[in-house]
């Protein structure tokens, strides 16, 4: 049948489209799409947080035999509620509550397709029309593209360089108005590679309580620090404004492909409760896809029996690179950081562009680099609203990144502008 | 802190909320909350589509080993590509491409967790200010909640139950308008346990075509069918109208909670992609959470692998079972079943009130019977908008299903009007 004349009515969603548009991982496709077929060296993959394909960040067999368990038990092969498995419920909550000066229950507990369906959950539960969040500049930008599909407004402060990328507090009341429901605070840091002290923390959440808010704490990489801040649950200040929690073990496991992370309630006086942002969690994940039933029932084992020995050397690992990251990008005349990370898997390095013959800005850094040296690293400018800012990743093996390093200082001097 | 005196500024998501209460999964636990404590029996499930929990319907050992190989691989720890891991994305084209005149490519296939997620693939996909779609009724009520969630407007066209439950092609056309996108067609039917036969498809199909729509083919139930209609994927006249097939193996395979799904563009003429529909799907998917990377790593052995004996028995299961269901509601004089289900694993059941002394609906019906004897059915009145009729699930075990039949016989029995 032809049908080259026939006329249809439906067409693509614009405004998805361009919600979509500002995701990392359209970012990293387009720089990806420029590696050259002809180099025959390893790709160096510096751009997301995914260090699992490296033998050195392979996960405990603890966690691996707990999926196994749970798939032989055929325990597990149903639907789950729509809360999550209970087992997994209160095994994160016990997980959590090492941390806190109260205690969760299983009830503050949703287990989630990972951080990322958290997000999705809490960006849906607080929106109404007219709403509007504080976001931190830079950031992570799935927060961005939610918020854009759900047609909740968004506001911008700044992490500031000069400060350690810590929030700038003072702009935040400035930034709010009435239809300003919540403030996202990403600690320990993506994509700066901070980690926020106790004392700062405390400042947030009295702020967000002055204003009325509540805080969204996207703690994915939690205990994933190796500076000499500590990690701090932003759950600690639940008395004083009510908080959001978002984790995953994706991270501190290096498991981001077994999707299973949760949305706490960290709130021990229950005003989320009365506020119907509770209800309004059930009802989303009522109508929403969940994480694996088996995975959730592998929960309680491994949060449970991980020995300590696989977090030391992960974190180990980390501090190495980081190390190595640091100093290695000091060595680049037209690269700084202002900060040495201490945490995530990240480093904000600064472009001096006016030190290069023929490179414009840093997406156009990022493409040269990926095509003449097969270097993947994310351009701040795109995925993060930071021009000429680049996003490291050090999350890898230490080799790897070595020749990572090696490979952007040979850039370097190829592009380097003559006096 | 003292924070009763505090005012906040955020609430919950009315409009999701609302969304929210039109679940099957909101009215099974209302039902289900009715249960009474005292009825030391067991409780019989013939709410939801979820057999897994009765050893008769356990899936086949070469799923749970492809599994457990694709864990203990470590290939498949990190994060997927937006669009499914390559290797499922052809296993799944050469699964489909078996019942199918031309030939899907990996390309065609985008892996989602579970059906679910491919429904909110689609929705959001089509969806753009003022569209509207035409949902079966009654249909899978997912649909209804999506919809809503996404300001899509949704009108209803009816499945006739003295036909077998087909559907009121005739009525479409009167039904369509201008901004009317797409037709959602769920084969083999939920709830009714109907399977279409080519001809009829293929009406529908013609009928999409001259209103200019595309078809969105829910195929959950794919190949389970066990009357003398055989299944006919609506792809196989993906020429005639652009289809968007939906399927999983949460239903063929018995594993509803390993949550691995697929959106498929059957699609030959490329439509879709000249529309901008394909650029919505990778966009939505960019923005959402993915299934569980090494479950998709295990799709090739679990499609390639299943030995035919394992879905012989469980299609021999269903039809005991569904024989068993359907005689054994002949024997309540107040319940009706138009047509004996010939796919799926749901019946609809007509529940003449009129018999009954003090049971005012079919909610009232299903509240009292889970209370009295601990049997679960959906009142379709609230689950589809179908008053004073009932969902009943005949997957389970035989002698549950045996002992639920009697003891909806005494609850009639027992609330019988008398002369
Ligand atoms: C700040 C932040 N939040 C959430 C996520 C998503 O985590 P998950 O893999 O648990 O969905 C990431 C992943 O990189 C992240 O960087
Ligand atoms: C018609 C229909 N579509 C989709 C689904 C969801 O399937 P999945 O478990 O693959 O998400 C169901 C589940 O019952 C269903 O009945």
């Amino acid at each position: 049948m032809e049908n080259s004349s026939k006329q249809w009515r439906f067409e693509g969603n614009k405004r998805l489209n361009s919600a979509s548009a500002i995701s990392v991982r359209g970012v990293l496709d387009v720089v990806i799409g420029n590696l050259s077929t002809d180099d025959l060296r390893p790709t160096i993959p510096l751009g997301n947080g995914d260090p699992s394909q490296f033998a050195c960040f392979r996960t405990s067999t603890t966690a691996e035999e707990a999926i196994v368990d749970a798939v032989h038990s055929a325990k597990y092969n149903g639907y789950a509620p729509t809360v999550g498995v209970l087992s997994a419920r209160r095994a994160i909550a016990n997980y959590l509550n090492r941390d806190l000066p109260y205690k969760l229950s299983a009830d503050d507990i949703y287990v989630t397709s990972g951080c990322l369906q958290a997000i999705e959950v809490a960006l849906a539960a607080i929106n109404r029309p007219g709403a509007n969040i504080l976001l931190p500049r830079p950031g992570f930008t799935f927060y961005e593209s939610r918020a854009a599909y759900e047609h909740l407004q968004v506001r911008h402060f700044d992490l500031l360089p000069a400060r350690g990328w810590e929030v700038d507090v003072d702009a935040i009341e400035a930034l709010a108005d009435d239809n300003t429901v919540a403030i996202v605070i990403i600690n320990p840091g993506n994509p700066c590679g901070s980690v926020s002290s106790y004392d700062h923390l405390k400042m947030v959440a009295e702020t967000a309580r002055k204003i009325g808010i509540l805080v969204i704490a996207d703690e994915v990489y939690s205990h994933l620090t190796f500076g000499s801040t500590p990690f701090v649950p932003m759950g600690i200040f639940g008395s004083i404004v009510p908080v959001l929690s978002l984790g995953s073990i994706s991270k501190r496991w290096v498991v981001p492909g077994w999707r299973l992370g949760w949305l706490v309630t960290s709130d021990p006086n229950g005003i989320l409760q009365k506020s119907g942002i509770v209800e309004s969690i059930t009802g989303f994940l009522n109508i929403s896809t969940d994480p694996a039933t088996f995975i959730q029932g592998a929960i309680p084992q491994i949060l449970e029996n991980t020995k300590d020995d696989f977090f030391s050397k992960v974190i180990a690992t980390l501090k190495e690179a980081a190390d190595k990251c640091f100093d290695g990008i000091r060595e680049v005349p037209c690269l700084t950081c202002p900060k040495k990370p201490e945490g995530s898997m990240f480093v904000m390095v600064k472009l001096n562009v006016s030190l290069l013959e023929d490179i414009s800005d840093d997406l156009d850094f990022c493409m040269k680099l990926a095509k003449e040296e097969s270097v993947i690293i994310v351009p701040a400018g795109m995925a993060f609203g930071m021009k000429n800012w680049l996003r490291v990743t050090f999350a890898c093996e230490i080799s790897a990144l070595e020749d990572g390093l090696r490979r952007i200082k040979a850039f370097h001097q190829r592009h380097v502008r003559k006096q």
